[in-house]
């Protein structure tokens, strides 16, 4: 039995990660392009307001509209998506990228 | 003392777990009513463009208007809620649901 | 080297905290404000429904519109940023705020 799932009573979740990026609405459909290539099942994706220093294109832009992009993957795939974003998107997009430790139910949709 | 309680200066943070439930619209207020069942305090809930394989209903449908909700709860909570989930909703509805470790300030109110 | 950062084949990521906010909308401006104070790089935000026992303001009104905040920080900034949260923002303001672990890509931006 694999040691890190976690059962309680019923329950069993399962470690994923959740990769979370924040990007200018142009990278949108790369960015999803690159999510179906690396295999991941599903996201979810909307529009927040944003500031920072997130690359040259926005230094003069206090306040903007983003795209968060949230999606859950088995961890090797994580891995291969961060590489992907910094090797292809970080040079041309303005963009932040993160991973969360996260468990899931029904590790079989992922 | 909670040895799991992280103090540092004057600030003190307690374990905690946030729930983040992505569904069809349909489920809302069946889900809502659910965390009120379960003890949860409070949520938050937003609109999220989506696409995955999150279930038959959904199959032929590449993108679509889903929510995402949110609620923090203590441990044994989540446990009950992710529960609930896996046995009355998943079977009817299109969703995913995953939980991460977090820390707050002021546990009283969760 | 920082044994904290993770390599895996081109791939580093560094140990950073998310800090989420949820508030009034009426609390925006003072939140970017102490966001800006505490030295963090960036911000997104977005509006929410939220229901909850947030504070007495809010007590009658079993729905309504909140926003979201998120922020990336080094350690020391977020607890920089809860300690003002809890010090000068809960007393006054209907809002909750919890801390995330991630990892992230480039965190020379943070």
């Amino acid at each position: 039995m694999d040691p890190s799932r976690v059962m309680n009573s019923s329950i069993t979740t399962h470690p994923m990660k959740r990769v979370t990026i924040v990007c200018e609405k142009l990278a949108r459909e790369a960015i999803l392009r690159i999510l179906t290539e690396v295999g991941a099942h599903g996201w979810t994706l909307w529009e927040v307001e944003g500031s920072g220093n997130q690359g040259p294109r926005m230094a003069d832009i206090p306040e903007f509209t983003n795209i968060q992009i949230e999606v859950i993957v088995r961890p090797p795939v994580a891995q291969e998506l961060l590489g992907r974003l910094q090797r292809d998107f970080f040079p041309r997009y303005a963009m932040v990228a993160w991973e969360t430790e996260i468990r899931v139910l029904r590790s079989e949709k992922f």
